[in-house]
């Protein structure tokens, strides 16, 4: 589900003007709008009430989505793609709700969703002068880092006592400021409302990032307290009329992470390094993928939100480096770095605070650059052995962690953040032996492939054997299928551990320690300096530019403020709106195969629609991987449409702002219950959505 | 075409025993037959007259492919993926020979294939004191190198000037010993018949290197003389009862590369350098074609014959890096190349002679690999940057290069080769520039992402430009598109290259200084140090095993000595021979979805088959890539079938002969007659191949 939210740089056109417009940049943190430009460009005054209701009808889903709550009853509107892990689980080879999409007429027939987490912003403090009075003066970075993130720990308990909600601390501008967020946790997460697949994605991979689009990405989801819906206080509303041509329009959304602030360097880091790297093991996992999915209708079934993860990042990703690939686009960035260097450099003061913050930044990535592979194959969530060796490694290390003070464990095992690790942990969602197979064997490959057939860590993956074999023998021997043989080892500790003979955990304890080391080492080498070299940047950036910055990217509640715009390509000109008559054109276009072929529902209800409807809608407003699920809505809060992609030019957006081409993309709220009415008979569902 | 002919090394099953039968093992020279082992396990003995007709009955086909010579009318029976090239050349939007097949009943109807050629060996002379004797004591490796270069050009030279063919200097193990081969060439080659590419790649990717298998892979070609169908006195008959189980089968063909005489630490480079860094950009390539061919039908037709090629390749290397991750593998390979430097150390007269070879290899190999990415890029045919580029390449290259003496010149430069260089220079073949674009687009992508923004040639490549622009303005600018133009400019030489306007010439200009430095490196580094230390090894290995020892494949005719045979994998029976009616079984199985869906012909013609009449069929010939099309004949000569494939087992046998489970797949005689006289009316033909 995660990859689907990033966003990246596309191919830009021969001829990109020099001038930038901030009109409509920044994903402005909740508690620090833009009042003035609100107010000059758009004579809107957001009261504290309206802030509010924005903030507490908003929801952020599992590790990468946004949502809205749309009616007093817990209903949650999101994409499907956000809930997608979510619906694939919940079906079977029996009932495929991705190819024939799920309604639940009533209550009781709504679906519990495995492991699925809703969480709900709720209070926000500044804590920034307690996180830095931990660090002493002298401190090397990564004493700095470990202090600092003993202090968080200890916020973080403190604020979980006092107010029994889920605390997290944010680190914002790079480590120049920290807020402590305070979140409402829904943990049963029913399933209202699926589309088929074909249709919240129609024209899939090769549409993805493309406008002019014709997507019902959408999916209704409710949240329950205590097995009945939830009753909340804070929803959106319906808008009647929904959105207009030109007109203001906002979004709500928890935009995952941009690279704004990124210095040169850095961004050569990604080009160069990080991102080549990354797509070489998307590429090669995409292609399995296709093999395995190929062999029979039930492989490829399982297969396919693995697949459309790694596609949509595929794309997102290689629409960076080349959009990094560019000289014009880092030209831009150097002549903006130049500036506010030569700023810095132009008073003592400023020099003697902020000068060193690019050096040593620099320094760090040339010297992490010597084992990022290293660490990227056997340390990152993106290099995943597969759901078995991610439970072990879960077990083993909250086994290890657990025995620690709080503010010494690693972030993802500290009590703050032990719910979600349990929900994951015990989570009852299906797990495939046979993507499983190719999960670990093309894991395995991939870490022979970049780290050469003698590395240690290869040789012990391997254990002696060929990839297809090692693989079928770990996966045809582990338990850890068995929920209640994790529970039980999640509660026995490093000595169940120990003792444990399944060949899965024994596997993870063998890679374990030099994934550990690897982890430690980068957060010394890189993490601690990066922090402590962005809060200088971004101090300095403050100086010179004041309240026009806004924080990058951290997968929190952000307002951004748009407006419902097409814009020229070239010779043509891309209209705001797509309507559903295009939808059958374009299927028509493609003689409607695959991924252009129509669900039956679709295909047969056609006179059923009104043709004219608007079904999708560009606007101007800045958002990023994670805004998916957003809810669009207008000044008087009322929701007039549904994020659920940015355009091939917006991927530019993940380093830098710029509207000319750049769009985000959403369903248009009339389209929804037009097709919710007409083609899914879930009237019922509409009116609770539209009376809400 | 090229790149289906490489066979890699599989996933292995968990249980491999450590024996390794020599039976069937060996690529033999056409010159020096096995007769000691022919006599004893077959009891047959090659008379000259037999090696002489199957010599001259075999044809080598472009640059990867075999075939030979089927009737007295210069039939000529080859694969259908090495036919594939010009097949998808004669085809276009209105006739799409690739997807409904061709027959021609008459010569008039005979389509001649754009730049193919055919060479059929006439004669073998033993030259190694000749090309050793250039070598004065004390040269360096790089000088070495080059004077051996000077002597094969002369000898080339004189040879031409003799005989009026076309030489070649063939290097036979690894350098140890040199032989000249003369050829007669055809250059005017007419499609005669090829089914549909549905079922000659029947299966398509998902079943590549995989057994049962049921492809129809033949083409049948015809050389001209003179406008007329030539007149050849050495062809192959027919066999009436085609193969039997457990009967003895030749197959002679052009085996392309093998890697047996490799010493571990060259394979360990195999493995962790080149065929990870081919792989990267081959699963680049296939991913951005998949893109491409969904966008319309027509570019899914052109974009098809590359496909095929990046994804052959990408399974067959994929396969070999797997079997290299082996250890169980590596340790065999280990163990050989101990005993055999024990040998060497053993005796202190072979120590002085031999002793070096593996250091000074594991040297340059050390070397090379700092450079080795750059090289890749910039210089191997494998990162092409598309047609236009390859031209511009070509004709700058040959400005230069034909000002040199002869023998200092770039191999392909060599006048022994510009007969060829010329076929393609001027070949008619049609340019698509939608999938030019594609091709430079990605390939500048690749360079990128390999080499890293900031690195002079990606800044050159890129022109300061996106890839998308970049490509779409050199491909809009380039006259190359027009043959005459590339005759005026390969005419005009250096002056006319150096006033030439053209963006695209203009654009390899500035590449080339860099790719042909680059060049110049990995010769003197790598290349030369490579003969001379495999040198020593090959001789220290005859001196070991004496007559046993057959040299690593180099795309020259090779005669292979099997056995008609199934295997057992695990508890599973696999039988020598699958049949018709299992064809019809396995599109059922898979409800005929693509790429298991029939042909029409195939799907309405089931009644009119023989379903009994077997189809496909395995066999323990030692064979690689380059094989593809090689005749499979029995004793007397007469044709029983049709190499294809190896299995995945198989791929090993790049580096490893092993028969326990590995096997060449070919199509039976009797299934191509079958289908010629009932399904493609093709009666005529069939008669011309029976009679023959």
């Amino acid at each position: 589900m995660t990859s689907r939210f990033f966003r990246a740089l596309a191919i830009l056109a021969a001829t990109v003007p020099a001038l930038t417009a901030f009109a409509d940049e920044g994903m402005w943190l909740i508690n620090k709008l833009p009042s003035k430009e609100l107010k000059q460009q758009y004579n809107f005054e957001p009261t504290a009430t309206w802030t509010e209701h924005v903030q507490k009808s908003c929801v952020r889903i599992g590790a990468g989505g946004s949502g809205s709550f749309v009616s007093p009853d817990g209903l949650v509107m999101t994409n499907h793609h956000v809930a997608s892990d979510a619906i694939q689980d919940l079906s079977s080879e029996q009932h495929d709700y991705m190819v024939d999409g799920f309604y639940a007429p009533t209550h009781e027939a709504e679906l519990k969703c495995p492991h699925m987490e809703l969480t709900v912003l709720q209070e926000i403090q500044e804590i920034t002068d307690r996180v830095n009075a931990a660090v002493k003066s002298g401190m090397s970075a990564a004493d700095a880092f470990a202090a600092r993130k003993k202090a968080m720990s200890e916020i973080e308990k403190e604020a979980r006592e006092r107010s029994g909600l889920q605390p997290e601390v944010v680190t914002l501008y790079n480590g120049a400021r920290y807020d402590l967020y305070l979140y409402k946790r829904y943990t049963d997460v029913r399933l209202v409302f699926a589309p088929e697949a074909g249709i919240a994605f129609f024209g899939g991979d090769l549409d993805n990032f493309e406008y002019p689009r014709f997507n019902l990405d959408v999916t209704f989801l409710r949240a329950y307290e205590n097995d009945k819906p939830a009753k909340v206080e804070h929803y959106l509303k319906w808008s009647k009329a929904g959105p207009k041509e030109g007109e203001l329009i906002f979004v709500a959304g928890h935009p995952g992470r941009t690279q704004r602030l990124f210095t040169v360097d850095h961004l050569r880091f990604l080009r160069d390094v990080q991102l080549p790297l990354t797509l070489s093991c998307y590429n090669q996992r995409e292609i399995a993928l296709n093999q395995f999915m190929g062999r029979s209708e039930e492989y490829g079934r399982i297969g396919k939100e693995d697949l459309l993860g790694i596609q949509n990042s595929r794309k997102a990703f290689g629409g960076i480096i080349n959009g990094l690939l560019n000289p014009r686009l880092m030209n831009r960035k150097m002549e903006a770095e130049a500036a506010l260097r030569e700023f810095v450099q132009a008073d003592p003061k400023r020099r003697e605070k902020y000068a060193a913050g690019w050096d040593k930044l620099s320094k760090a990535l040339a010297e992490v650059q010597s084992f990022y592979t290293e660490y990227f194959m056997l340390e990152s969530r993106r290099t995943s052995l597969g759901r078995y060796h991610d439970l072990a490694r879960k077990l083993i290390r909250a086994a290890d962690e657990k025995r620690k003070p709080d503010g010494e464990r690693l972030t993802e095992y500290r009590d703050a953040n032990l719910p979600s690790l349990e929900l994951d942990l015990f989570s009852e969602a299906p797990v495939y032996d046979a993507l499983e197979q190719l999960r670990l064997e093309d894991g395995l490959i991939r870490l022979g492939r970049h780290l050469g057939g003698e590395h240690e860590a290869v040789v012990a993956a391997m254990g002696g054997m060929d990839a297809g074999s090692r693989a079928a023998s770990l996966i045809g021997g582990t338990k850890l299928k068995d929920v209640a043989f994790r529970k039980k080892l999640y509660e026995g500790g490093t000595a169940a551990i120990a003792e444990c003979n399944d060949p899965m955990i024994q596997f993870a304890q063998a890679l374990n320690p030099m994934a550990r080391a690897l982890r430690d080492k980068y957060e010394k080498v890189f993490e601690s300096v990066e922090k402590e070299a962005y809060a200088m940047i971004a101090n300095a950036k403050f100086e010179k530019d004041g309240d026009r910055v806004y924080p990058d990217a951290t997968f929190t509640l952000r307002l951004a403020v748009g407006t419902v715009a097409g814009y020229r390509d070239g010779s043509e000109t891309i209209p705001a709106m797509t309507d559903m008559a295009g939808l059958y054109a374009r299927a028509a276009q493609h003689k409607e195969r695959e991924p252009y072929n129509l669900p039956k529902r679709w295909a047969d209800g056609r006179n059923k629609l009104d043709l004219k409807m608007p079904f999708n809608f560009i606007s101007t407003n800045d958002i990023i991987g994670g805004n998916s699920g957003s809810p669009m809505f207008n000044r008087d809060g009322e929701v007039t449409g549904l994020v659920f992609d940015g355009n091939l030019h917006g991927l530019i957006w993940d380093f830098q702002f710029d509207m000319e081409k750049a769009r985000a993309v959403g369903v248009h709220s009339q389209a929804i219950i037009e097709a919710l009415r007409k083609l899914y008979g879930a009237g019922k569902l509409a009116d609770e959505i539209t009376k809400g």
